[in-house]
Order: structure tokens, then sequence, then C-alpha cells
């Protein structure tokens, strides 16, 4: 239902990427698409951050923002929807990138698990994901380049997955030595998470393995913190860190952290079987 | 060496993501440095684009413009380094996100592996990396959101690292029912490394799991091919491709592939030791 006088348009839905918080770190193709947007739908301050960048580059007054809260995402994928159905142009904002622990497969199992007199519709819809900046990239440059060879990205909420499948997983990342990042490492509900993982990585991984703890990135309360994992303790990570574990190769120079390109042969243990397995 | 009139300036070193390809997913933080650059260093083609992206704002009619070959990182980031220890302003540019198998670990490295006489000079520059959207992540979002849950990115070039490497990081990444990104998939010279890559996976993974090549993402020459594990094809990827493969999970909904967020205890048959594995 297009219930203003201007020409029927099609409907729209852009999910687009925010980066990590700087508004010099979102592309133009996003800020295109919130200039043209006639409703934003997202988490509070992800929304206020699209708003900030729409009013520095001279408002747009017809849009209408629909901030909500956290823990919200298929609510807030379906509110997007429908609104897009009605013909509207829609940008559901995430912060970092889209696709990366974000709105993107929100709003496609909302699409899959849309109520049967939707689904058509909703399926038909023009649907653009917009990358971004994601936090572990915008924490590993501010570091060097920790993340500089091969890598994994693992979200430690276990809101969404049981925790024997974070730690098979933290196994088996370390056994491949592959550098890893990983979001949502704690929060006031679940302290205990991070206490585990250090314990996990402790248990495969040489005490004097880096550690980045990288939190808010691009904004004023930005912090970088490098140690060890000896010296690493739970209460380095929050809500909005993001913690980087480099491969068994990662060093520092200067004041850098960076992952070699090149893996020695010598340090190739894990093209060895590992212990137990079949020959 | 300032050899111009201008007050004295502090070299400024910086890493610069430029995207997959489209200038609007160049971040105003990268514009900004390149506007700022007296000299910008790289690969031929990504030199190419940073130009049309200073020439489309107007123009630097000061920026010298060091192009080179593909394959000399290393002597590529000793002559940007060199340039900021004269006072320039380098901008070293890297076609996606630096830090991702591009030219922030070389830079570093350089740095590391300074001749003596220029090791505490080099250490001492501003040297800063500025992200960018990397290839993977705008594949992702062109294909829906197949990342959308826990993924590893393996660069398949075995210039840097020996086959054996790789193949027990594929097979370790499958048993941690990751979704998986793979760079720098195929070239003339290492044809056989995919065909590799594909008989790994299907020793591993289900027929039917999901795998997404996507070629020159963002440019006139993108292409999208989805399919399944057993209709994969060596010839579907080239040097330009991005590989995702998909985990257990992953769907199609209409034309979009998703990873959904949520990992259910049924599908989680990893949190079971490996077989052989000890208890």
């Amino acid at each position: 239902m297009v219930t203003t006088n201007a020409p029927a348009r099609t409907g729209r839905l852009a999910i687009a990427g925010l980066g990590p918080g700087a508004l010099d770190q979102i592309t133009p193709e996003v800020a295109a698409a919130l200039q043209g947007a006639t409703d934003v739908v997202g988490y509070l301050p992800y929304v206020a951050r699209a708003r900030a960048l729409v009013e520095q580059a001279g408002g747009s007054p017809a849009v209408a923002w629909h901030a909500s809260d956290n823990r919200v995402e298929l609510e807030r994928a379906q509110h997007a929807l429908a609104l897009a159905a009605e013909g509207r142009q829609v940008v559901v904002v995430s912060s970092g990138d889209p696709g990366v622990f974000a709105m993107a497969a929100a709003v496609f199992e909302a699409i899959e698990h849309a109520p049967a007199e939707q689904s058509a519709a909703w399926q038909m819809l023009d649907v653009q994901v917009l990358p971004g900046i994601t936090a572990m990239l915008a924490a590993a440059a501010r570091a060097g380049a920790p993340l500089g060879h091969d890598f994994c990205c693992i979200n430690l909420s276990d809101n969404l997955k049981p925790w024997a499948v974070i730690a098979r997983r933290v196994q088996l990342a370390a056994e491949a030595d592959f550098a890893m990042a990983f979001y949502n490492p704690r929060s006031r509900s679940r302290p205990e998470g991070f206490v585990r993982l250090l314990e996990l990585l402790r248990a495969q991984c040489e005490p004097t393995r880096l550690m980045v703890f990288a939190r808010a990135v691009s904004t004023p309360e930005e912090h970088l913190h490098v140690c060890t994992l000896a010296e690493a303790t739970p209460e380095m990570a929050d809500m909005r860190t993001v913690v980087l574990v480099g491969n068994s190769t990662t060093r520092q120079v200067g004041r850098w952290v960076y992952t070699p390109r090149f893996y020695a042969p010598e340090a190739a243990e894990i093209a060895a079987p590992a212990p137990g397995s079949a020959p």
C-alpha cells in the first residue's frame, strides 16, 4: 500500500554496513542508500550513527527513523520487509558488515520463514546487501596486520549455539594454526564464556601467543591493548571488544603486531596428522 | 631529504584498502588519504583505481604515481618506506582490505627486516593501516549472507606456504563446520591446487553443500555463480574469483544464499570428539 501521492515506486530493502563507528569509514554506496531512504531501521545506536551521517550531509527531511532495542533482530527484519513490501525505500543498518554476525542473515531468515501471505511478495523484493568495514578488520588495521595470514572468525555468544560447538571450533582452529577473531567475547549476562575461551587457548597455544583486545575502534572510546596469552585476563574484554589471537608466527615489530605472509615449513607441525587420528 | 621549498613535513605512510573494485565502495578515510598524498605506490591496476578516484574528485596535480608489477610486494614496501623516510606523504594501495592477504603484512615485514641503517628511522615512521571492504565480504553481500555464522578465510596460493598446510587447514575447517572463503583459488601457473581443494571438500562435505563463485565483484566483469559441491568444476574459478563454501546449514531462499545465525544442537555433530581422538 503506497500511501503518498508520489508516483508509485517499487519497494526496496538495503541491508547496509556502517563500519566500526567513525563516519569516514562508511562507504559512499551506503551513504547514498541512506540519502535515498524513506525508512531507516536498526538497533538504536546504529540508527543514531546513520542519522548523524545523513545530517552531516545536509539531512533528508522525509526519512522515518525506526530504532529498536537489541536482541530483536528477527522482528526488526520482518518490520523492514513489511515496509519495503508497501513500496518504501528501506535501509536496515548494521554496525560493521551486515554479513558478519549482523542483520543480513536475519533478513534472509525472515524471508524464508515469512507468513504464507507475505512469502511470495517478500521473495520478489529488491533486496541488496551493502558491505561495510567489519570490526575485526578495523581492529586488525589499528594493531598492524595480525590477520595477515589464514584466519577464522568466531562469535562467542552462546545465545546462538551450544558452548560445546564453540569449544570444538576453537580447538580445531588452534590445531589449524589459524589466527582468530572473536566477536561478542563477553557480556554481563554471560561472563564465563571468555574465561573458558582463555582456558581453551592456554591448553593448546604457547604462553607467548600474541593477543589484541580492541575496544570501540574508531570511536572516542577506542582502546587497544596488546599482550600475550599468559598475560590476558577476562576483564580485558567486554561486548564492545573484538579479540584477535595471532597464529604461532605472529610477531611484534615496533608498536605493531603482524602475521607474516609466509608460513615456513619448519613451523608447519600442523601438516602432520593430529595425535590419535588414523594414518 | 625533503626536496621542496614547502615547510618540512614528517613523512607518513598509509596502507589503504581500495575495496573490491567499485569507487563507491572506497571509504572517505581512504579517499582523504589519497587526496593528501605526494606519492601513491602499488600494483598497477590498483594505482589506476586510486588515480581514477582522485581524478573523479577533481585531481591532485602534485601526486607521483608509482605503479609496479605483481609479486614484488616486499620491494614495493621498501620503496614506500624509503619515500616516507624522506618526508613524503605516501599511500600504499591494496585491493580489498590491506590486512587480508595484501600489503599491510608486507610493509611490517619490510620494517622488521630493514637494512641496519634504515631500521630505526622506519620504526619511528607514522604508519597507519586504513581498512577496506575485503573481497570475501563483497562477494558474500552479493550472494546474500553465506558467511553469516562462524567462518574461516584461506589463501590458496601455495607460493606462501606448503600445500600440506593448506590441506590440513581445509580438513580441520570442514571438521569445525566453518563456512569458508578462499582467496587466490587458481592461476595459470598453478591450476592443480583448486582441483585438489574440490577433492578435499568432497571427501568431507555432503554433495549438496552450497558454493558461491564470485568473480570481479562490483566491477563491469562481475559474475556470480551459485552451485553445489557436486556441481562445482575447477574452471569456475580463476585469480579474480573468491570462492565461498557454506557450512552444513547454509541454504537458499529465493535467489539468495545464507547461513543461519543459529546453529542447532541437532546439527552439532562437531561437538563430539573426532574419531580416534582421546576421550
